[in-house]
């Protein structure tokens, strides 16, 4: 009998890395996570649990069987240790890029966002940036510490510059942040209302797209660190999802999935969903 | 003192057979469940969870009270032999045909709609289906095997054949199974926006109702087998059964309830109020 | 070192009593609760969440910190005593009166309500009621007892009188509790689509609010002792606070939160925004 | 087709009323409860899942079926009404034992235990007790109450008097209780090593078993409601129940299981075969 | 850059099939079980949680370096086809024989055991079978089906015969089993008191160990089917292991984990321990 | 009226800074666990939880009243800088160790003993440090990092030196930290037999005991970051700090709960009462 080692990806992520255009790899980081810590399962149990998916989407119309996608698996970091981490994301993502590959990487806290598009802004200056999520993350620092989860987009800015980082559905920060993004970015409270205007102002221009889960209301995604209802529905996101399409999306994350906190699975179901859509969307 | 053993009907269902018009049993099988089981669970946690239920429904402006149901308790099945199950089920409803009583089961995983149709297509040869479900359930086979809850409507088909299948919430499959549908049965996708053409052409013909409650967006009813976000509300189902009040029912049910899925009872309470409102909708 | 004891409000909530106008205090008295108990965990448990709180609304576009108030803790309960609780919240919302503050109280099974109500209404005889909840709650007894939570809008009823009570969200009772409203309270099915004029017919005279937080859909909030499908949205209820915000409120409770049924702490969330937004409302 | 209702008893408790020697019945009562309530949900989830169990048993070498036990089900308790509560108890009991059987009673908390031993006391004025709990019990009052869980067992020495309780496990309390028992009643703490001398003493006295379930360790029955680790093993109980098998029983309770806090199941099936146990050795 | 796919082993478990001596993998099917299914998830939830294991065994003072053992994955079985999948099992087991590799089988639920079992003795026609389990499994049928979980052991009888099965810790069983256990196999009951003397009979000939974890108390063992508390502890099963390390064992598995009912893991972390501590004892 | 703020102590230590001996403080940080976070949770929780308990001990015969223990309530820390937290740490414990009092610490995770034996080793310079635990933390480093919990015992023995530390129920580890363990330390496998040698050896000189709950069972324990079953069981953990009462202990911590992986409460139940005791011990 002839017989090769357990293999396991995400369904349906089953190519060879070689021939793949998109990279799949997970992020298992949560060392800054302010409230309820957990992100780290989420890459393992997401690979585990979309086997509860189907391969074809309805909503694109589309198959996972269509597109090339490699399945890396986890980044091994080391704990305690932010700037380590970070800067193990940093190398992994621009070792993708080099290879032509689109990196989609699987959180996570969402502080693991700051080294991926540092990463994709390395080779293309003139990025925008999508972010979908409750919590502004425009933090100056929090609590004294500049590499947080409720700073990372203002990290962002830091390299990226005033208007070009899009925000939708922030239903939560300090009032001073809110004040600060009408300076410096593109701010759409509660929903998100103004991403055909976003689209229509980025046209070709390379796109950076970050999901932080929690936008979704928690009604259909309490698995993550910080609860905040009055989100968006499922059906809002994949509207979302189907409308970026026709960008030019050259890095992607779905983050801040902190399975243990939702038992009935639904969040991982979710969050696999949304994974998939954004795959077959890119 | 004179006392009777202890009965356990769920509430409003206190009637004794003789005198009953619809006849309410369980079928606590999920032998062919491909992901999560435990619907076998369903029909006993439902009557115990009943008790917190109003008889009234302010959605029908009707009671309980005002309709004669009996509750046949549970069939009592063999482990791991998926035909004989259904052959349990087929001869059970045949009886309370027989008797002119309408059969309302509770599943259970959605196999054991076939041997239920079955039963009623033997005497309603005009018989159409109305099916609200997440799933397009039109499998040719799951793994070789034709008993398969994932191929339960296609089993339905074979006997009732084209066009007398009305479909719901559909929002999860093969693609070869949507494009199967579209010559076969009448598929609606995500919705039930389609719910009242299909009244109109039923007419008075007979009609069996059968709800996987996973048409329910997990958000409201996470404890079931696969979870598919992007489901109908509660409202949406309300009034869905509000409008095919005015067909001619002759066998329904509600299936697919996991309720060990789901600890905060959320699940175990929607199914308990989809049941009261399809008995005092037919 | 100079070191003081443990102080634990709810945040934002950490003026000194003498100059707050509002003061918070807890009820956690569960003692009627029919189905599933332990709303007596949630003041506690609302304080020690409420730190994944923002002190900014949004919503409001108010911060917590223009606001002076006093959290008192919870006030400490003889177990299965009704009469004497009902006594103590009672004198002690009196108290609050008399300091011409604003209690604001959080239960607890909402019999709570009941003592609170008679303490404002002791001063304001004019009081009107604005009642969310599912449950019309205006049985003339539950199994015999007169002070259950089944009947406090009843028992509320007896010294307001008629036409005072505005009930929102409702849709769980007994028919003959829907009739009698229909004499008695202005009840408003399913929705808060009543509430614009109802604030009109109110116009400056004293308020009491009571949110039974079970108006949600227990998509939204399932940790609560009786789970009604088909509630109200966090963004309904939002909106509901927004508009109330013009009336004279003297007093106000949010009842009904049972956070042990919801593992994921959703519910635990949504009360804490809930009294956030409307402590920011009065 | 003939079919009766659906009845619904503690597996192997199937004969009639007439016939039996032992009345099982649920009194789901948890209104004095002071940490974590949840006991009035005890009765019937041991009906429920004693359908894991086998009749027979290799500790006794004894089978249900050579037992005649009658389950009459819930008495039906008004809520927040302690005295009445304990009124209806008393007056059921008494009935059964007006009857010539031995009454076997499933709490609920801790209280129900004064009204039944009450009833048998009014038949046996000898009549000793075995007592199996963490606690003493014997508080003189609990924040002012004199009905409390915390201070059952000094109300049941009110009546049978000095040095006829016998107590074990006992592994918490206040000191003064401590004290107060060495005069009164003859405790045993932390294990049941005491028992056989107890029997001796007894004799063929009559005598009341009551079985608070947290006598036993946590880590067995963790579904509870106030949680004390330290306690006796599942076999030193098997080995308590075997030794007062000679004992003359003539009324009987297993008290304080409160299963939604054990989502395990454990401490249900803890109960149960505790109880068939009980009844087996009566 | 070069990757290759994400593979996913037991901890330890991480040679080539060719150079290992031992081989394990995975049957997760669980379609007979007849109280709570759910062994289907065992095998891939140890693979995760075995990352939280130590590759050295302070007990035995080896390391699992010092073995080599191939882990094959999972097995993919039909569902709901009981013949179907024992003869998948019964076939793969026999492929790894022909190899002169030991087979090391993770349940799944019981019944996996009697094609394993059935595989091996096709080639050791001396075999004995020691037998670690809570309950008897020698029905004769269950419910009518000679295939079940609960006859497995009966069924291993009917081709290895009288005397050559040692059970140990059986607590649970109709009575007719253990009458029929004393002249047809060698049944310890409680406890594995017995197991030196089983190991002096047996000497070197072949053995297949089958561990049915609800031997263990649920205490330190909860997440399974059907919980039997009165089992042996934790410590206990590691000195039966250490015990058996003599034995000429040619085959083994390991059954009736059901990891979705202990949330907290500790039945998981048990499973992975006892398979470590097997395999090193092999 | 007059009113304070709510004061949130553990139960019993409600003494002011100036007139206690000891001093109890929370540290929540669990920035370098490796496999499950959460004990940041501990120190609230176990406040929270501490009034499920009584002040007076029946192990000690002792009662809180008798000590006089002031809780300080939590540190406040940055996320992801785990430097800086060390150094709050020992700050703090220098303080306090400063003004002549005890301090006592509740984790977080191990990691956070180390700072807080420096701040007494500072004092101290003959300290013995008394080690309760499941693995060995002996680690050189984890995965790159010296500073892990992993390694937080050998951290520590970089400044008391060898033959200073006692070990107590080891049972994880891997082989080459055994091995150093037999040079450098006192190390008993499995249980905490070697104890009262260890106590004669240390006579009156200066110890630190720091107790990692994880040296229990996890039947009694489940509730921490890395499940070893096979540990002590609570008797054997209260035997244990009877007999340490005689030894000069000059500062203590209790680590390591994550108590939302034990919904039942069992461990937080638990934590609570070893710290009751160690308090009581001292």
């Amino acid at each position: 009998m002839k017989l090769c080692k357990n293999v396991f990806t995400f369904i349906g992520f089953d190519n060879e890395y070689e021939e793949s255009d998109i990279v799949v790899f997970g992020s298992p980081f949560d060392g800054t996570t302010s409230f309820r810590p957990g992100t780290r399962f989420a890459p393992s149990i997401m690979r585990n649990e979309s086997y509860g998916l189907e391969t074809y989407s309805p909503y694109l119309d589309r198959d996972l069987e269509e597109v090339k996608v490699f399945d890396a698996g986890d980044l091994e970091f080391p704990f305690g240790n932010t700037e380590k981490v970070l800067n193990m994301i940093e190398k992994f993502t621009k070792d993708i890029i080099k290879d032509d590959k689109i990196p989609v990487m699987i959180g996570g806290e969402h502080l693991v966002t700051l080294p991926a598009v540092r990463a994709v802004y390395d080779k293309y200056k003139e990025l925008y940036v999508i972010h979908f999520d409750a919590h502004t993350d425009l933090r100056e620092d929090y609590l004294g510490e500049k590499l947080s989860h409720a700073s990372v987009i203002r990290r962002v800015w830091d390299f990226v510059g005033d208007k070009r980082i899009y925000q939708f559905g922030i239903r939560s920060g300090e009032k001073y942040e809110f004040d600060w993004a009408n300076e410096h970015t593109i701010l759409n409270k509660f929903n998100c209302n103004g991403i055909e205007e976003a689209i229509k102002e980025i046209g070709d221009k390379p796109v950076y797209v970050t999901i932080d889960l929690d936008i979704l209301d928690p009604s259909i995604f309490p698995g993550t660190g910080t609860i905040e209802p009055g989100g968006i529905s499922f059906n809002d996101m994949m509207e979302a999802i189907r409308k970026i399409k026709v960008l030019n999306i050259v890095g992607a994350d779905v983050v801040e999935l902190s399975p243990h906190y939702d038992a009935s699975g639904t969040s991982t179901a979710v969050a696999c969903k949304v994974l998939r859509e954004l795959v077959l969307a890119i």
